[in-house]
């Protein structure tokens, strides 16, 4: 078993490798928590719903298992190839017969749906046979098969058995005989399908599969456009050739992702350097402080640059998910840490707000700005979401570490060990201690190396100006200049069992404020720690009203411990200003009174807690936001 | 000639009727510097216009009298058909031979280009004659007739002949033939002509065209739907069962022109009521305080409820002449005050922006904060607004005075003089004096009266806290009553000539706030004086970086006059706070300094001066802000 997340071990002019899942132990500390529940909780609770609302018997009507009409929306089958690469990440994680029959019986039912020329999709299956292709726009075909390849090399990567991988293939070879240069010249509405491809060329060492993704790709912006030429669909102008990140925005992130996986694998610049442009524009200029993407309900869509309103903010649990994925994809492909750094803000806020702390309630779009009432719910009818979110989960220990000749990278801070195989050295092992993320304390200890030096490249996060690195024994290796490096604290040297490794980071709580041209949080400022975004919700303001108070620029803020639903939490405590001249809620525009007597009274500072973002909405209904008022200390 | 604007007459149940444009003259004042303009400048350019961008040609090559191809978009002849319907409104108001040479010679080539069916579009004519009416959700076809048919009448009321009209009745006869239960069951994607129809019906006194109209409103939310169910088209629900203003914003506003009016003259209740309760959702929740509607570049769209981004801000100028026609309809069905102040602070600050000072300049979106470098431009390839502007403006003395039952009604205050024919009494005349909108004092002198008694009824704007009224002679009507009534003053006497009212408004600088759920306001607010809201831009604030000074609440606001390009405007002279610690252009999220020193920095009081937001972007490049930030004066 090689339960690789990506399988660039052959891709051309990679910079760093995945280590697979199964070298990766999460024994405790913070993502312990979130894999119990993943397991005990998200997983059976997912194929519960999918049970329950027909989109497993969708499947067994195909396979002529069961007598019933097509419930539920014609992408749901998606839904149960994303629980499927979920559950298969997580049997890597830990030995569970009950999840392992539940996948047995899916992955017999998905094969035995599938038609005797490969097409699979259980919409256009029986009834609609006549359908097929007819509408790649709307209806997802592509999308849908794309999933179910990534579920199958997830089966394979994860049990060494080829049943879910066979399918895959047979829908691959069927797709790669429909669409072409001589056949369908079109590709699919939502992007997906194309980064599938490239892994299925990784995982079957057949480039046809990488070159059809390329087909795809180049598909978007021709003239006469594929797909009507809507931004919506990222089929504007040619995808290589895109300077702004556009549109849907989880249509965009696959795009871009697929971008990058194509030209990775075939060498192809074009492909490499649009998603690379597609990145700045959208984390230079259109990312949440909390890592989501796609500021807009309406069209589910990026904005313009800049335009990162709050209250309505968009960021999709998938976006999160997708830009995981996508950061992931230019950090293998660069080695540059400020693609960690989005990783981690994003898997820390904008992709966990999207779970509850229960595991089993979900947010499909996650506001940084939330009038009283929202709350996370079991499912959805479009329930992309909560099967992202549990595949991304269940796969994050192949994300953590990295390789490369003669290099271990450390990208992710959690505790647990890696036995990481280091190419051209052999196996380098740690067991890494910390109570990251309310710590910044970390502790490595080198449980087995090889004879030859290897560089543990150690990721000193974009947030931490303030770093300690200490190395016992102190001899062979130079903290200090290691730490100058930019992103990656780089020690050389010949490792020997016991060797230790701490890593001290400062974690002062920080205040952040916005480029300017984020007009939504002009006068606002966010408070963090560490890699947390954190939030004030209406539980922990003391009656104040939301936006009625501000943070002066010199409160002190204070970690401390939460308790009851947030105990082992670190929260924040500092002191607001009430601002009684806030208007109320009343007519759309009002006059402000003329005798600002109010205004100026004497007012109490009041005490007001901080939570981490990822938290909110799991103490009852609240109002909740990120960026808060800030008092600026002027003289007047 | 009776050029009304609306010929409410006949209607039931009507609450006031318009006085017709050639009883009203504007003889001095604000208003009559613009519609100087639009003479001299406006509409001769943007005749020009047309016949550069081949809008003329367009015309004429389906007249057969020019051999060119069609060039442009397929609604360009709509721009024609209402500079048409401009230009025939201000010939009313100017005896203008070349523009009425201009005019008949259009007419006569429109006259030609109609096809001996009663068909007329010069996109689908010839070439593409068997395409017609076959997308009806993009082309525009039925939008463009109803300009065509508002040209017509416009054309009839204002030159007495018929040969325009007589186009738009065969065109409207042709269309009542291709559309109906027995026909084709659908609409336009682009509501218009549901109203044209209506006031078709009126000056022809055919109630069929009315019906006609019903039938399109009632097309809209069908299943299956007509036009794909899409929001943007207002086709997600029944048009007289929708709750909340959605979707494009001119169309959603032209469409809610055709409810109120074709329920009222059809007596058709849940029509009328569906219009009202659309005002309700646009005017109390997602108007900006400049009268703009529509908050969203993207699909030109209303957003949510209270969603009302500055910077982004699309209020398209379309939206606002828009704006003014629908609150004129529920003014004129329910004489409530409420739709005349909105119509005021329309026309003054959402419409008048669209426009330049020159005149022969154009806005298209109305930002209400825009970064440096917006300008207005000479035209559009898509060239909706121009002539809508001009319309608005041309057919505005229409919209000044009503009438009812021994009533007259002065909606809007403006110098000039108005000769009533007022039903159930006979002539009234008022000569009326006023520096309005920079003066509240309004001086009306009556020159000739009916001898029986007559309700002056005399709108005091919502905006006005505090207001005077003297009658000379004072015997007959009590002035404090009249004032307690909310909205319009009512005098009722039996009036000679020579009698005097004078009405003072007292109009001290206003500070405007939001309902706190417009949180692109929230500790923001905006500056107005009178009718006008007002606006800061970069020339007038002494090199403060935009968004980095704030108003405070208890700074002074002087009123001062306006030079050079602003010479006889009032401007209005206050301080500001710099705020230093504002940070600057750079990484989109950045740590605030740990120590805040510049903040604490002694800072000086800076002058700033703000200047209607009418008039911005007249003077170079700048950057503006409606809504400033805030100072609340706290103790702390």
């Amino acid at each position: 078993m090689t339960a690789l997340v990506a399988d660039t071990r052959r891709t051309p002019g990679i910079a760093v490798q995945p280590v697979p899942i199964e070298a990766v132990r999460i024994e405790s500390g913070f993502w312990r928590g979130w894999l119990d529940r993943l397991y005990d909780v998200t997983l059976p609770s997912q194929h519960a719903q999918c049970e329950a609302t027909g989109r497993l018997d969708n499947i067994r009507r195909v396979s002529g298992r069961v007598d019933a009409p097509f419930r539920g929306r014609y992408y749901d089958e998606s839904d149960v190839y994303k629980w499927l690469e979920a559950a298969s990440w997580a049997l890597v994680g830990r030995e569970d017969r009950r999840l392992r029959a539940l996948v047995d019986a899916l992955v017999d039912d998905i094969a035995a749906a599938q038609q005797p020329d490969g097409y699979l999709h259980t919409y256009f299956a029986l009834e609609r046979a006549d359908q097929r292709y007819t509408d790649l726009i709307n209806k997802h075909e592509l999308y849908c098969a794309g999933h179910l390849i990534q579920a199958g090399i997830a089966h394979r990567r994860a049990t060494g058995t080829d049943a879910l991988l066979d399918v895959a293939v047979r829908l691959a070879d069927h797709i790669c005989g429909e669409f072409g240069s001589d056949a369908r010249e079109t590709a699919d509405g939502h992007p997906e399908i194309e980064l599938a491809l490239v892994e299925l060329a990784r995982e079957t060492g057949q480039r046809v599969y990488a070159e059809q993704a390329r087909f795809f790709l180049d598909q978007r912006g021709r003239q006469p456009p594929r797909l009507g030429g809507y931004r919506y669909l990222q089929d504007h102008e040619p995808a290589a050739e895109q300077q702004e990140i556009a549109g849907h925005a989880v249509r965009a992130i696959y795009l871009a992702c697929g971008l990058a996986d194509a030209g990775l694998e075939l060498e192809d610049r074009a492909l490499w350097e649009a998603s690379e442009r597609l990145w700045r524009s959208a984390y230079e200029t259109r990312a949440y402080v909390t890592g989501g993407l796609g500021a807009h309900w309406a069209g589910e869509s990026f904005g313009d640059a800049f335009d990162l309103p709050n209250r309505n903010s968009y960021a999709e649990s998938c976006a999160a998910v997708a830009g995981v994925m996508w950061n992931w994809r230019l950090l293998a492909g660069t080695g540059e840490p400020r693609f960690a750094d989005w990783m981690e803000t994003t898997l820390y806020n904008g992709m966990l707000a999207g779970l509850s702390l229960d595991g089993e309630h979900y947010f499909y779009p996650n506001p940084l700005s939330a009038a009283s009432g929202q709350a996370r719910v079991e499912w959805f009818d479009c329930a992309c979401c909560p099967p992202n979110l549990a595949r991304m989960l269940a796969s994050l220990p192949g994300y953590l570490y990295g390789v490369s000749d003669r290099a271990l990278w450390v990208h992710q801070l959690a505790a647990g060990r890696v036995d990481a195989d280091v190419p051209g050295a052999g196996r380098l092992s740690l067991a890494v201690e910390t109570d990251y993320p309310w710590s910044g304390d970390v502790r490595l200890t080198v449980r087995e190396a090889p004879g030859d030096p290897v560089e543990l490249r150690l990721r000193v996060p974009g947030w931490c100006d303030r770093a300690g690195l200490e190395v016992v024994p102190a001899d062979a290796a130079d903290p200090d200049r290691a730490l100058a490096a930019s992103g990656y604290a780089i020690l050389r040297r010949v490792w020997a069992p016991g060797d230790r490794v701490a890593l001290r980071l400062s974690m002062p709580p920080r205040r952040l404020v916005s480029d300017p041209r984020v007009t939504a949080n002009v006068g606002r400022v966010a408070l963090a720690r560490g890699p947390l975004i954190y939030c004030v919700e209406s539980h922990d303001r003391a009656g104040l009203g939301q936006d009625a108070f501000a943070l002066p620029d010199d409160a002190p803020v204070t970690p401390g411990p939460g308790d009851s639903r947030l105990t082992g939490m670190t929260l924040l405590d500092t002191t607001a200003v009430p601002l009684p001249g806030t208007p109320e809620p009343g007519a759309l525009y009002q006059p402000l009174p003329g005798d600002a007597q109010a205004a100026h009274a004497p007012t109490n500072h009041t005490a007001i807690r901080a939570i981490p973002y990822f938290a909110w909405a799991n103490r009852g209904p609240s109002s909740m936001d990120v960026w808060l008022r800030r008092q600026e200390a002027v003289s007047s």
